[in-house]
């Protein structure tokens, strides 16, 4: 019931966010918004004359078959920033909802060797940041909103990662506060997995679909909720945790406290850990997943058990949700179908079959850079929500 | 995004439901409803006007303290029936949204030794539900709507179990269809643990809480979800299997064709064959837990067991979904806080902190009539359904 706006004024301005988030996937005509967004023709007609008068959007006549139809796009909208920080990689991306050619206009990325500080992680994304906007001639005052992704729980109540043991680094730093005050810009903050959720969404696997999980497996194992084509971010914010899934009760103790968590599993650094005892020396994921490629038993093996593992979780995750498709992102889905073929065994032996059959297990279709994106399409949503909300 | 009406018609009779679901806890104030439902005052009156002229409320004006204060009811509202199906009982209960002394008009129950067929399950819910109407003088054309509970995954696509192995006894019965056939009424089907959810939001210990899990404890072990005020089904309408969530990779083979689920570690039949071994002879369930109340050590360590493992279940579900209030029912809750505190303990050691600290973990407020209960709240929306949405 909470989920229903109470209000004509809060209806329409939730209706004109979905138009402009259907927009965000391309040019349209006005039948096929009403069809995207599920409004009625009446309905879009208005918003999309509202938005026209604003600015925001553009309306064009095409001649097509001898017929003329209208066609929408996304005009001069605000220019926002999506930062992801993760532990091996900082991605700061650039954009609009009025590109024509995609959203992004500049993009920036750095990998990390060790985990960096909150102060060094936020003094890299700001220097990313005025690198890519000075790429496109750009200035941090021409931003309307910029949002970040943290490997963590966020505690939205709070604004403080939600585990004192999750992210070290991060730890009594209120990043939104931290970053607002040195960039002077509205700034969000959330779960990268969340963010993985809302970058696939918008512009990757899950378009279009109304309950699905994506899930980022890398250092640590996150899921990103979306429940009723809506992210879910569960009462303290930090819904999701996936990783922290009780696999193995006497198994490994985790940094988050607990024991046998799935993250002691199938998390990138201890599959590192078990191919450097193997081998008698360090290796990298990429190397393991190609000597897996090219036939190597043991590099193949290691993947595959990570994907047994995450399976468990995700077959307990889809008996609870029942979502349509589960999208998996993270570096170690650099492993295609070795790491997802086990996944779909797990997922199909360990649900129930009404769970099983309704969940479809496909790759991340942004890789690496969803997290990213999702920061960019949360920003250019908080951009609209300043805009068209006050 | 497709959570929100999508039209001024469907908010509106959204809204409606809205008040009429406030009203079924009791009468109230304009302004009581207006707190109690989130919409405007001039809302809620606009509502109250409609629903007097089609004689659905009645508005009584009282002076309290000098001052006059409407009080609105419900008047007269349409007769429903809740039945619900477990392996050890049978209860229906017949009520309206406009009882003044709580919706219940008249129940009946009964307990049942062994499962019983399909067949056998319809033919003792028709007599309760004949006897329960006779009682107050009814008869079953006067019921607008009749809600059935089982005990399984209920797929909302096909009206069939959605596993078949969880209840045999119902596999390939469309319960819907057979029920609809020889009532001749309009009839739902739900999942027992939905059920319980409904009920305890309506009437009992969650009413009012925006993201809330109910769990039933009995033979079988279920979740019910409401995820931002509403029941939470998911694409196949099985969401909340928890008792079919992986405890233990390689323990017992359960009846869903897994191993090591909750339910073959804290079910009932499970729970009593433990005893049986140790004792000697079959103990009931309430013998066990008089026992354990009177300082038995085996009965009290069995109990907290079970509430361990559960506690390692919903631990993973909050780390997923972080509800605000575990509303926990069933037969096995009788054993009160020797089942709870273990499941308080594990929930806080196993759950990510943020998670953890948000659920609380109560007793059903309705006891083992929540889901015969949730049955005629799911009859009384259906019935409104009808009426206001035709």
């Amino acid at each position: 019931m909470a989920g229903i706006p109470a209000s004509t004024a809060s209806l329409r301005a939730a209706n004109t966010r979905r138009v402009l988030e259907a927009l965000r996937r391309g040019p349209a005509s006005q039948a096929d918004l009403a069809r995207r967004t599920g409004l009625s023709p009446a309905t879009v007609s208005a918003i999309v004359r509202t938005l026209t008068a604003a600015g925001s959007v553009q309306v064009s006549v095409a001649t097509s078959n001898g017929r003329r139809a209208n066609r929408v796009r996304l005009g001069g909208g605000p220019l926002a920033a999506g930062i992801d920080v993760d532990h091996r990689h900082l991605r700061v991306v650039v954009g609009t909802s009025g590109g024509s050619g995609g959203p992004v206009l500049a993009e920036r990325a750095v990998r990390l060797a060790t985990d960096l500080t909150a102060a060094a992680g936020l003094d890299t994304a700001i220097r990313l940041l005025d690198d890519a906007l000075t790429s496109i001639n750009a200035s941090r005052d021409e931003l309307a909103a910029v949002a970040v992704g943290l490997p963590a729980p966020v505690d939205l109540r709070t604004g403080l990662v939600g585990s004192s043991s999750i992210l070290p680094a991060w730890v009594g730093v209120r990043a939104e506060d931290a970053l607002r005050e040195r960039l002077d810009l509205p700034v969000v903050v959330d779960n990268d997995s969340n963010l993985g959720a809302l970058g696939e969404m918008t512009w990757g696997a899950s378009v279009g679909r109304r309950d699905s999980a994506y899930i980022k497996a890398s250092t640590g194992i996150g899921a990103g909720l979306v429940i009723a084509g809506e992210l879910f971010r569960g009462r303290a914010g930090t819904a999701g945790e996936i990783g922290h899934t009780t696999i193995d009760e006497n198994g490994p103790i985790c940094r988050c406290g607990n024991r046998g968590c799935l993250e002691m599993l199938a998390g990138v650094p201890i599959l590192l850990r078990l191919l450097e005892q193997a081998y008698g020396r360090p290796m990298t994921l990429p190397a393991a997943i190609s000597r897996a490629r090219a036939g190597d038993a043991g590099c193949a093996r290691v993947l595959a058990d990570a994907g047994r593992h995450i399976g468990v979780a995700i077959a307990n995750l889809a008996n609870l949700l029942n979502p349509e498709v589960i999208v998996v992102g993270g570096e170690l889905v650099e492993a295609g179908d070795m790491l997802l073929d086990p996944m779909r065994t797990v997922l199909r032996r360990y649900a129930i079959p009404s769970a099983a059959s309704t969940a479809e297990v496909v790759p991340a279709a942004l890789g690496e850079r969803a997290e990213a994106l999702g920061a960019l399409a949360l920003a250019l949503d908080k951009a609209e929500h300043l805009t068209y909300e006050g």
